[in-house]
């Protein structure tokens, strides 16, 4: 499937590659559950970090930080960025990054009712999977405290940059200096229980296949 | 030193831990070296990854993607993120993450000449210590292709969420459920080098060090 084409998601420049199948998108988002999210504030961009989690139509996000400016239905930029590695090239002009990143814009939706609890369903099963069925799931208070987006992966665009440095085979190759990648991975840890919990409470399985799974891993 | 207070950085939500000094600021930007830069194109926000050093007073960042949009001189968003750990609560209400994440506002300034060869050695030695005086630095042609901006750090502010779940002396302890912190890091892995590279050249000692470093992690 192709994402869409409009003037704010064509891909211009040359180093980064884009991509416009449906797939690619998907990727980037399975392989995170922080996004930044852009709003305009009094004509102010504000960039905030917050979870998500999608679906096949819609991606999920935490909003309490920007409720108030999204009460106005105002267009947003979700960014997904996972950074793969640094590239050191030759010349200090060719150095540059590996990453995968994904944009999204559209107007957000504020959910609410059975869509709230459904979408805060899908944002906890992102980030750890197993965990809606173990932990105790929201109050009606809670989950009326709670603010969740829905935004369209309707129009989105991919850009991924991989692979060594571009100044193998030019002029600079001759200099006799290394070049290459360093790569970069986010990597679950152990999990560390809390100091509260009493003695004989193990993790579960299913927090335990964290650091197995292949989520932040890309 | 304290950080500015105004309208835009003042901390408005409780589970956010707001620091107001320099020093938090300085080591949220140490820890990172892809920030992601909100812009407003034409009324809509855009948030994009890319590059980022920074000195006692600006933070510089590659502006190649955004450049027409801060030829006006708007006020932009820089956030700097970084993802500690997955924070899962005995309820899903209390679910969160541990992070640590700076904003950095303000009108940046384009940089010319002297100013942006000096700026364009900090973003590249903030990211990998050593290579400015290894690699063939950049000629008057390419210092002219490469756009760098430089933004104050006067409007900041720094948010940092950290420690166990915070329902461990409620009710919700009694249910008897596994609570904890699942700890996220990046890492390093060893330096790949670029295939094109004769055999014989060996890493060299400043970017072997790279892993070693504590850049990349807290």
């Amino acid at each position: 499937m192709e994402l869409s084409r409009t003037e704010r998601t064509r891909h211009r420049r040359l180093r980064d590659q884009g991509r416009s199948d449906r797939a690619a998108l998907v990727e980037v988002l399975r392989a995170g559950f922080v996004c930044h999210l852009g709003v305009v504030v009094d004509g102010t961009p504000m960039v905030v970090p917050t979870v998500y989690g999608f679906d096949d139509d819609f991606l999920y996000f935490h909003g309490s930080v920007a409720s108030r400016s999204l009460a106005g239905g105002q267009t947003v930029c979700v960014t997904v960025t996972h950074v793969d590695g640094l590239v050191l090239a030759r010349s200090v002009f060719e150095h540059g990054v590996n990453y995968r990143s994904a944009m999204v814009y559209g107007p957000p939706r504020a959910l609410s009712g059975a869509d709230k609890l459904a979408a805060l369903r899908v944002l906890t099963e992102h980030a750890a999977p197993g965990q809606w069925d173990y932990a105790r799931r929201p109050s009606a208070k809670e989950l009326a405290a709670t603010v969740i987006f829905a935004l369209s992966l309707d129009e989105a665009s991919v850009k991924v940059a991989e692979g060594p440095p571009g100044d193998g085979d030019g002029p600079d190759a001759s200099l006799g200096l290394w070049a290459g990648v360093v790569p970069l991975e986010t990597v679950c840890r152990p999990p560390s229980p809390d100091p509260a919990l009493p003695a004989g409470i193990g993790v579960p399985a299913h927090i335990a296949a964290l650091a197995r799974t292949p989520l932040f891993t890309k």
